[in-house]
């Protein structure tokens, strides 16, 4: 998507380790324009699958997930981070490894929202090492709900994330796939089959 | 706002302590079409101001805040919970106490993103001790940006974060207000003046 891919290069920031800053328009400030975009492109994508629920986790997740929810024209549900040890009976939880700050962390989500009769896209903004989304996909299969598709912005295409979700034959898109950070911190991009 | 009332007494339930449990359609699972209406209402109610910023804090202030942004064109910003204690100068911080889980944490935002020219409409999903509601409020004034309004979707006014706002001077406006809560459970709003 030519568009996030000029936002990113344009006003997001390399950090020190490969960190992608995308702070300005993703994940803090958010530009309404820009997430309007995102889902057009999630419906250009998915549109064709009968879509029940469009699901993410907190906190950076829901954006995306509430305008991609508009455009299909179902409802969104977000995981949320268990604050407490204590987990009720009436919720599928799922146990993530938070590579930035080397804790793992609980997701849950209530079992009244998401069933076997569902149909799921996934959302989230980033795809790095993959473990916030194969928490909301345990979650998922956990439901027996079906999982029509996972629909990333930005992909850390050099990081095992991408591949490892692949390999599950899940049909995952992302809309900017880096493929590469130079050590002056140039962004090089996967180039995508389909542009808009 | 009737619809929210309607949504409120057909889908919520009230859990012992007079919790309001909405998370079928606000703050765990959202409906689209709802935050449709709650972003045109609160553009009836503040779109005469020249708002430049739509603030909130995660998690479930987020899809409010960016369904409001596009409403009036601007971006959204969302305060972030601290995840450790180290706090960047570049950072406005304010401390929250949260009633629910009974432990203060701090919220967020990053000085790039609002500043003395910004006039800024706050949202939240629910406003009852008002402390995260302060917290914003508090992180807006470090900044100079100026209040220009405080939309809630859900006030409990028998609670005493409502009244605390109000004093302080800033234009709250709560798109359903509820007034009491009967022993089995029977919601009483504040009847409004305007309704849509």
């Amino acid at each position: 998507m030519k568009l996030l891919e000029e936002h990113i290069v344009k006003d997001g920031t390399v950090l020190p380790g490969n960190i992608v800053k995308v702070d300005s328009f993703l994940n803090h400030q958010i530009d309404p324009q820009l997430m309007d975009a995102i889902a057009d492109e999630f419906y250009r994508l998915f549109g064709d699958k009968k879509i029940t629920k469009i699901i993410t986790v907190e906190a950076s997740g829901i954006a995306i997930a509430i305008m991609t929810a508009k455009r299909f024209g179902v409802p969104a549900l977000f995981a949320k981070k268990a604050r407490s040890a204590n987990i009720d009976s009436d919720l599928y939880t799922s146990a993530v490894k938070s590579y930035t700050y080397g804790n793992v962390y609980t997701i849950t989500a209530s079992k009244q929202y998401l069933n076997n009769q569902d149909h799921v896209l996934i959302v989230d903004d980033f795809l790095a090492m993959g473990s916030a989304l194969t928490g909301l996909i345990d979650i998922v299969r956990q439901s027996g709900a079906t999982i029509e598709g996972v629909g990333v912005c930005i992909e850390k295409a050099f990081q095992p994330g991408g591949k490892h979700i692949r390999d599950m034959g899940l049909p995952l898109q992302s809309l900017a796939m880096i493929e590469s950070i130079s050590e002056d911190g140039q962004i090089t991009f996967v180039p995508q089959k389909e542009e808009k």
